[in-house]
């Protein structure tokens, strides 16, 4: 047996079943051994990003690593991107990177760099080189531990040619499962009294916290208690929809989100970071705890979120239950195609236990609102804030599960990042329908520009955030990719379309021609957000427009 | 004045008035200042790869360096493999990569990430954090003094948003050109004694050697003293054609390779490194060097090559005119179109002047022969192995260059990693023609397969290097970027489309529908790598198939 033949049976042995590939020459012994492990899936991607996002998106879903099968360090920096988002939403990743063989490395040849420096920024918890074919499938075992430890991680394990194709492998029993603690006594005591303070106490949600269970059990503290529950801004996996409680996330923009958390006293993180701003900007705080509040650590991310939840229920004695969100759909929309109609048409025609990939930026704005009364869903976030992550996580949620509809919303600008992606969905024949809003712009950017301070920016500034001259033909660019796409102006078109997608097999792209969802005027982004918190508080409002009015 | 329009001015004073940009809200500043300087050229690349093999091919043909400008870390990951591409062929490029501001890195927001470790692998001379908007021009200056120093090199300016936006910026003058010597006299006597000695010499010219003057130079040492001449594997600029000195370049194929190299007392480098085998495969050397051969060097990347051949030919004595390319073009194919067919029609109707960028890999092999008695043109490379620079290249060969036609080959596997890039040239408006082979597989990597000696391949490992199921369509994905694009089954058809790419200015497709060049069986690859060395003397050719036959 040689060293890639172990490797592949040790995967398989640990339950890791699924390998998203883009092989060169040194990957192909692996590549050969692939045949002599029928437990063990292979699905090629035309560019490292998909399979690395897909690796996410699996992994997400299936609750277990997928492993990548990647090409030197270039093939490494190609998916650096979704392995970042993979780290930032602490989800497992058995990360292989083939190499030159052990004694070619000193030649430089053309492929040669430092892989183990580059995979070192998204696996800080392991890489490793593997050394002999005798200890690889050891190396795999702990690869494979790592990744699925609590916080999940992205493990590197680099795959030197020679170790791959020599005689001798062993493969190594699976590594036991990570076994949590729950949330100390100290810490459930400290949190339990923050919230009886009667002092204005909000519990950040997270990570783990966002599932069934936990969501649950929080709801019953918030119900029982008064305490208000918020979400981390980009949940990696949250369980929504009608019959779940629901739960409002943390605002990307910072003015939003300061609305959110103003007067709050006590913050309690339940594997979730204390909030700061994606972004710097000028003149404003990074941080969005607002001042006088303290923040207590209920459990971290390497703990059990659900276990430190029903402790913290156990000692505050709530047992209510709480309000869970009531069946409730959008009605159909009519008329010319926009981004938020779009939202609305999703809120109308989302089948029962779909999985929703938001990557559509401003164009997706309203998608939670439309959503909420939805029957059951997961949703699936941009993490580590790398674009171009939805349509290769959309590969990988498929996978993972095979009979539920995958519908994956996507911004232009964002698509274009890892569009590949679509041609694995054709070739897999993966029921994923992605819906591409098409405004030609980089909309988002249109408001940074401004939020940035940055405002009289001229027609070359401009031209860097628009893509018109020519805009794209996403349908055009599905087609050729095997992938069944069309185009839509209007709303009456999008929901045949999207009706269609669902219920026929196999991939689809709808593309959605919409207008900007965001000017770049602030006077026009104002009265959106308004909108776009329907039921906001009139003080809320007010202070909200004294915060981010000119 | 605030930190970005003060970068800005001193890359213009420098001469860097081109930067290919795919900017995020920490590049807002940069993106603001940008109609500031009415020198400086924005070019929108909707992937950051794009942004870099443009900044690479730019600085091939412009002989100075563009800078590029790119999103955290995420972004540079997505930008690394062609910087990878750019170090190895030794390429000046201006990396300009936006941070977060100073003081918010510490929160770890979502993109945070270890931007100068990612950078030292493609920039290992140089990666500077700006660290103050005072200070800005200096480190701009400092960066692009290193990177056009000899030899060129990435430089990795990291600009995070509050130095960008800081006010104070002072604009630096422009960094003195370096000033390169030529070989010292001790390499020179070495290699004239080398050459002399009657045994077997073979200069192997990389690098700026193979530009036209030291080439000419390089030829009439060869003339006069019976050395033999080779190029290096993948070279970053040759100029090549009728009227100039052809010269072989050192084969892909290390089996190949072997034969060139074989019986050679004497190698001598020319701003060339030592030729070592592309990938390591079992039970074969890395190191093509014959034993017994004696390795000199004339001079180093760091020196001026054709000067350094200058003394070499004086100290020679040799004067005499080389040979030179005689004019020679092939007959116009016809019938059902193969990749080597597309080669002919290329030598067929090659344009004066062209920028041809090869980036074909399996089906491009008759390319050299067949274009050999062209008019002279530049050929560009795939310098790092890291497939998806051609595209790219194409978009920075044609801003540099812009009264040149630019002819890209690219393999339909190699042209999905970048494939973005076709929107850049639309909206650009290049005149770019891009010629795809699809033959619906990694074509190499079954040569690959074979040659590491995993050859009893199953079907899992086969589907790993197809691209059938589906096939792509290149001239959808063209046509959905705005690009004017068709597709070719005949030779009639293919040179109709060229002929008619190369008169209407703008960007063109063509995808030439092709069999796969090589198959993975052994038998049939000999025979074709015998007819692709037109020429070869029956002892080599004898010598070759005692190699490489099973």
């Amino acid at each position: 047996m040689n060293g890639a033949q172990a490797l592949l049976q040790t995967l398989a042995d640990a339950g890791v079943e699924v390998c998203f590939t883009n092989p060169g020459t040194s990957e192909m012994h692996f590549v050969a051994a692939l045949d002599t492990e029928p437990r063990m899936r292979a699905v090629l991607a035309l560019f490292e990003g998909v399979a690395t996002g897909a690796a996410d998106g699996y992994a997400r879903m299936a609750g277990k690593p997928a492993a990548t099968l990647l090409h030197l360090g270039c093939g490494l920096g190609n998916g650096l991107a979704n392995l970042h988002n993979a780290r930032k939403g602490k989800v497992p990743v058995v990360n292989i990177v083939g190499d030159h063989a052990t004694y070619h490395t000193r030649y430089d040849a053309q492929l040669q760099s430092d892989i183990e420096t580059v995979a070192r920024n998204v696996s800080p918890g392991f890489v490793r080189t593997a050394q002999s074919t005798a200890a690889l499938g050891r190396d795999a075992a702990d690869a494979i531990a790592a990744a699925r430890g609590l916080p999940g991680q992205v493990a590197t394990l680099i795959l030197p040619a020679d170790v791959s194709w020599g005689e001798g492998g062993q493969p190594c029993p699976p590594p036991p499962p990570p076994t949590p603690a729950a949330a100390s006594d100290e810490a459930v005591q400290a949190a339990a009294q923050a919230i009886r303070s009667g002092e204005k106490t909000i519990v950040l949600l997270g990570g783990h916290a966002l599932r069934e269970g936990a969501l649950r059990t929080a709801a019953r503290i918030a119900a029982h208690s008064g305490a208000q529950l918020l979400a981390e801004v980009f949940p990696t996996r949250m369980e929504r929809g009608a019959g779940l409680p629901a739960v409002e996330r943390v605002a990307y923009l910072a003015e939003l989100a300061g609305v959110q958390l103003a007067g709050a006293r006590h913050l309690v993180l339940v594997d979730a970071k204390s909030p700061v701003s994606f972004f710097a900007y000028p003149g404003k705080a990074s941080d969005l705890v607002p001042e006088g509040c303290t923040v207590h650590t209920l459990c971290s991310p390497a703990q059990d979120a659900a276990a430190s939840l029903d402790k913290l229920a156990a000692a505050l004695g709530a047992t209510a239950e709480p309000p869970l969100a009531p069946a409730r759909r959008p009605e159909r929309p009519r008329g010319p195609l926009t981004a938020p109609k779009v939202c609305k048409a999703v809120g109308h025609l989302l089948p029962e236990n779909a999985i929703v990939i938001d990557e559509a930026i401003t164009s997706g704005l309203m998608l939670g609102a439309m959503t909420a009364g939805c029957p059951r869903h997961d949703l699936l976030t941009l993490t580590g804030g790398a674009i171009g992550q939805g349509l290769p996580n959309a590969v990988g949620a498929a996978i993972a599960c095979p009979d539920r509809p995958v519908l994956a919303l996507i911004g232009d600008g964002t698509a274009m990042y890892t569009i590949q992606a679509l041609w694995t969905m054709a070739r897999e024949k993966l029921h994923v329908v992605s819906v591409i809003f098409n405004n030609a712009s980089y909309s988002v950017l249109n408001v940074e520009l401004e939020r940035v301070g940055a405002d009289e920016a001229g027609s070359k500034a401009k031209s860097q955030l628009d893509l018109k001259g020519p805009v794209l033909n996403f349908a055009q660019l599905a087609q050729g990719m095997g992938v069944h796409a069309v185009r839509a102006r209007t709303a009456e078109d999008f929901c045949q379309a999207l009706e269609y997608a669902l219920a026929q097999p196999g991939p689809h792209l709808i593309e959605a021609l919409v207008p900007e969802a965001l000017s770049g005027a602030r006077r026009r982004v104002l009265p959106w957000l308004l909108r776009s918190l329907p039921g906001l508080p009139q003080p809320v409002a007010r202070a909200l427009k004294r915060r981010i009015a000119p």
